[in-house]
Parts: C-alpha cells; structure tokens; sequence
C-alpha cells in the first residue's frame, strides 16, 4: 500500500508550490556561474571578530540562559536596545509594542496569521518582494497590486483600487509597502507619498505593514521619516531586521506596532515557534550595546555603494539601449525592464548555460505580468563577478532584441 | 481616532487567546515560589564547555557561512548527523526525508499547516501537549481526545472514535502522539500497541504525529521501537528534537518521514522563516560529530532519574491517599489527579500565595475536563526545591480534602 498524499493537505497548503525559478536556480552549484540571483550580504559585511568575542563571553557568563527557553516576546534587554536604535529615528515604543521574529520571513508570516482570513485583501506593490507575497498567499489572502514610480507606490491608484474594493464588498486588511530601496524595484517612498498613504489608510480603515529591513542602508540622499514614525493612530506596523545590518545567520528581526497587535501576533508565534534562540538574542544584544552597529552599518553602506555604482555602470555599458532599469539610492536589488517580447523566465536556462544567473521578475508581481522584467542583486557577488554578469546578460540581450 | 484593533483579526487568530494559566504563571517571577511548573530543561545538563568551544571554532573557521543564509531544509551535514543517529535504533531515513525546524514547535505549527484546514479532525491523547493542541487550533483543526491508560492510548476507544467520525462523515487527517514519557501524563505506549495504532492508521488511513522529544530519557526499563521504526508506508511523521538532549535555547528539532509531506512542509516552512539559524545548527552539527551526544543523554538521564524519584518519594510523603499520580519510566513530567470537586486551576492562586506553581491540568485536555488534575515538572527545580514544592502543594489539597 502506498499513501495518496495530496489528499491529506490542507486546501492552503495544497496550493503551495515549489517555485519553479528556485527548483532551477538550486541547480546552480556549478562555482563558475555568476550569481546575481540572491539576495544575500557580502558576508565581508559581517563583524565576525566582534561577533565571536561576544559569544565567547556569553556562553562563558550566561550559558545557563542562552542555551534555555525564554519568553516568546524575546528578550527585554534586546528589545530595549532596538527600541533606543529606532527612537534616535522618531519611531517611538515601549516593550509592549515590539516582539521578536526569528528573522522578517518570522514576522511577515505572523502579520499574515494575524489578519488574513482567506478572501482577504492584502494590497502590495507591482512588483513585491517574494516571500512576503507567499507568506501572505499561505493564509488564503489574496493579494491586489498597485503600480509603482520613482516615488514608490502609485497614491492615485491606491485610492481608485481602495474604493472598487469597498464597492465590492472586499475586506482590505492592510496595505504591505517596502518603503525605502524596495525589493526588487529599488524605489523609495516619497515623503508626500508616506503622508498620503497614511491619510488613505485612516480614510478606509486599513492597517499599513511598513517592511523597512534596508533602511539604513542609503547611499546618497537623506533619509526619509519612516511612515511609523509619521503615523499616530497605532495603524502602521514595522517590521525591521539584524539580517541586512549585522547577519542574516542569526535569524533576528522584530516587529513594532500596535501593542494590541503585538500581543495577538505573540499569542501566534506561542504556538508558531515557543520563543526565538536566546543565544543569538544575547549576541545581537551585547552586539547592540557594544556601540558598534551605526559604524558597522556605515562601512557596509560604503562596500554597497561601490557595488552598486559597478553595477549601475556596467549596465550602462552592456545593457542595449531597449532595455531600462531602476538607479536606487540604497538597499541589494536593481530591477530591469526588457521589451515586452523577452521572456525573462525562458531566457534564464540560456543564461545558467552561459554561467551567470539572475531573478526572473514574474513571481515579484501579484498581477502575473512582468514576464520581460528582471532582478539584479549587487550585494553578494564581488565587484569583478558584477561587471561580469552583467556584461553576460547584456550579451543574451542583445541576441534577442528584434530590429 | 483609535482603531478597532479586534475587527482586522483573521477568523483564526481571533480565537486564539493567551492562556490565563500562562498569564498567571508570568507573575511568578518571586525567587521565592518553587515552580514545579514549567517543561525546561535543568542547565546543569548543558554541555557548556563543549558548546563553547565548539562555537568558537564555527566562528573562527565557518563564519561566513555561519552568519548567513541558508537552505530552507537545514544543513545537510546535520541532517546527515541525525539520520545516523537515529538509524541506530531503527529509524531509517535518506536527506529527502528530513527537515531541520526552528525547534519542535515549528514542527507541530508545519505540521498543523501541511495538514489541517479548518474542521478537519486530529486524534490527541487526553491529556496532551498543550502548545501542540494550541498549534493544530492555529489552523482550525478539531482536536478528538482518545483516553489514555499507564500503556498509553487506548487503541479500542481509538477504534471506535473513528468508526464514528468515518459515519459522520468526518476527515481525520492524523493521529498525534508522545509515544514515550508522554507530556503531561508520562505514559509510555506498550509494543503491543504501537503496532496496533499502525494498523489503525492503515485501516482508516490516516496518518500517525509521533512526537518523540524524550525518548532518550529512560531512567529504567527496555527501549520500545518507535512507531516510525515499525511502520514501512510511510504514513508516519516523526519529530524530534535537540532540545531535551543538548538544549532548548539552539531552537533545534527535526521533521522525519514521506518525502512527499517533508517536501511540502519545506515549500510551508520557506515562506514561514526562509531557513533555520545556521550559527546554531553548525555549533548541533560539530557537537553530534564530536561524539559525546551518547555520553551526555546518560549522564542527564542519570540527573533526571534522581530528581523523579525524589518527586515520586515526596509524593508518597506529603500527598494525601485521595490523590493518584504517574510513575514515569522516563521524561520531565508526573501528572497528579485529585479528587473531582478539587479544581487545579483555582487552587493555583493558592499555591503561588504559598511560594508554589504547578500547571493545572486542565487545558492539557481536548475534551476539557481534567480540571482537577496537574502536572507537576520535575526537571528544572533542584532536588531539595521538589521535595519542598510538592510538601506545600500536599499541604494545600490536605486542606481541601472532604472528609
């Protein structure tokens, strides 16, 4: 006898599959292709030295508690150090309004648990980080997209999709925005527009989930209030991360907002997880407290920046003239738009044949379009491999482009 | 404006609520009240040393891959460390049939996930694991409480229950069970019947949660072969966990069995957290290869052992005869049942008046009735500290007992 498993999944769970451009990309072990696929730091990035110190001092004076359960909160000498990073920006807390993830993908799923019934309407950005758009499609929600400009998410249309919704009798329960550096796009939200998107949201009475992990990670330009720390009602939750500004191997981000939410999503995490690890809370902590996050964080944002203007160049030298991409001010990720006849997804094999890899831009989009767009990652690969894989991509282009 | 917080919650998150008991036992931070409550681990069986120098090592030569992203599956080399493990008793299984989870709460929140759509049916022992029923409520499952005596659950009430919910026309989609030194009641299930619930599963096809975190702590008796060991279609999920046998704060555990169902949980656990920490699975890992994994357990069992019949003695001491009580062969817990006008969860108050915290018993039960029993932990107190607990506990029901 052999079990039929399908039937035992669950109607949600059924309609989970395997992403086909990952099922291909994890294919790609081969070291001589160049990888601007994945999303991950410059592990150069890492304070490995200062991180190994202070776990050498951990597991000397507090193993007793660092190898124990703790509070499915997270730690209150961990929370306290993000609250006091977060105030120096205006985003405002108290204990009870910050819990632990273990990592955002944590916390984005947990936000989906704690709102979304399936049928419900979660509002994202054309085009949207991946993750966040699956944790979402995982509670049943269905997701409706707004175009974005250089300014971010398009307010106009915000609106217009937000009265056909009510017309509708949809239940819209929040509105999911990377506010600054968005991933993939790059674009960040302007400050008429973080205004806006609040006056909208309290106009139809929906939550905003403000996804902010690359925040400090800008480039040039000066930063922009967090829509959090704009709003004042208790209607924006923030979700913010270790993983792009210390490691992502720790598995640490928090989510900060509305202490009635808070308490409900810990509720969930009770049952999603017990706690996060309290080793690595005590590393991010005695991290935190050793003062050395914004100094690591500024000559992160420097590698970055170099790797950002290779590839920006190297674009500019090797991308035909028919294809255009975003110039992002910060984060990983530069998105590229090829004539509407180029299959990106279908133009992938050919260039795992020519040893270079990149993210098909699809799945990013909730609308199924964007088949001709593509991600572009300058944060893992080194400067040459950039100059390189883009040059081999801008290559296939070329072979592609009708005249 | 203030928002209205309760009317954006999904239809299941709003009937997830915290836990009085839970809320109760949060204030108990007096270091004068003896907790014979909570499932932790005692620190004295943490290999600090070991970890230590361990975690050193992945730091100074594995940081780069420590510190950053990793395989929603977990690291191969561990994985590769458990299956070896558990081969040795019989519990055979390739890299397909094994994903790392963030702790075995992960597991029974994935599992709960691959599984279960609101009202579908899971089978739990009465009493059970109440952060696993609370993870199958997460995702609207309907818990069916089997009875349970000193040999585990019985199979003919199990028999019977199904046949009933086959002609109501129910889906049953599992069983679940702690097969050794069950939480809360730590009853053992006999050969006998684990072959039976086999058999069952087959007949009625469903599938078997066998929850194993404590099977490596046996104070005395033969090993039983595990449910997953005797069963050959695949229809039984094991889960395992280094968090009772290294320590809980790694947040470690794994999911065993069908390739086809941990194929899935990995697609569910990818837009749950991405990947598991990799610091902490590689600091599992090098400990596993180091050896002393064997050597550990026998020294904790040995720890443990002396604390449970310290537990058992005081038991016989300073409870009244109108009490029963679990003899465990093994495990953290002893489960107390009182007379039924006594209820646990009122008498609560009273015990942290007099310095003393149990869980009452009660939520532990899917049918919601043993309200007059409790479980009482005797692996995170010393053993002066049980001794003592139990005398105020015994000393408080004495008052209580209807001559």
């Amino acid at each position: 006898m052999s079990i039929n498993t399908k039937e035992f999944y669950s109607v949600l769970a059924s309609k989970m599959e395997a992403s086909a451009i990952r099922e291909i990309l994890k294919l790609v072990q081969n070291p001589e292709v160049i990888s601007l696929a994945g999303g991950m730091p410059d592990p150069k990035t890492f304070p490995v030295e200062d991180i190994r110190k202070i776990t050498q001092k951990v597991l000397s004076k507090k193993s007793a508690q660092a190898l124990q359960y703790s509070s499915t909160e997270g730690l209150p000498e961990l929370r306290k150090c993000i609250l006091e990073n977060l105030a120096k920006d205006g985003n405002d807390g108290e204990l009870e309004n910050i819990i632990i993830s273990s990592g955002s993908q944590q916390g984005l799923d947990l936000v989906g648990k704690v709102f979304l019934s399936p049928g419900d309407i979660a509002i994202v950005e054309l085009p949207s980080y991946l993750a966040a758009l699956n944790a979402f499609y995982s509670y049943g929600g269905e997701l409706v997209g707004i175009p974005m400009d250089e300014d971010g998410m398009r307010m106009d249309i915000l609106e217009e999709e937000l009265i056909r919704l009510k017309n509708e009798g949809k239940k819209v329960k929040f509105i999911y925005t990377i506010s600054n550096f968005q991933n993939p796009a790059g674009a960040t939200m302007s400050l008429a527009r973080r205004k806006k998107i609040i006056e909208i949201a309290h106009k139809f009475n929906v939550f905003i989930i403000e996804d902010n992990p690359y925040e400090k990670l800008r480039f040039e330009g000066e930063p922009i209030p967090s829509i959090y720390s704009l709003e004042e009602n208790g209607s924006v939750i923030s979700l913010g991360t270790f993983s792009k500004i210390l490691c992502p191997g720790l598995r640490l981000a928090w989510i900060l907002g509305n202490e009635e939410i808070i308490g409900k999503i810990a509720i969930l995490k009770q049952a999603t997880d017990l706690c996060t690890s309290v080793l690595n809370q005590l590393i991010a902590s005695d991290y935190c407290k050793l003062g050395k996050l914004e100094e690591n964080i500024e000559s992160n944002v420097q590698i970055y920046k170099r790797k950002r203007d290779v590839m920006l160049n190297a674009l500019e030298k090797y991308f035909p003239k028919e294809v255009s991409w975003t110039k992002p001010q910060g984060g990983f990720f530069v998105v590229a738009t090829l004539p509407e006849y180029i299959d990106t997804k279908e133009m992938l094999k050919e260039a795992i044949e020519e040893n270079v890899a990149y993210v098909p831009g699809g799945p990013f989009f909730a609308d199924r379009k964007g088949q001709n767009t593509m991600r572009l990652s300058f944060c893992f690969p080194s400067e040459e491999d950039i100059e390189e894989g883009v040059k081999r991509i801008g290559n296939l282009i070329k072979k592609k482009i009708r005249n």
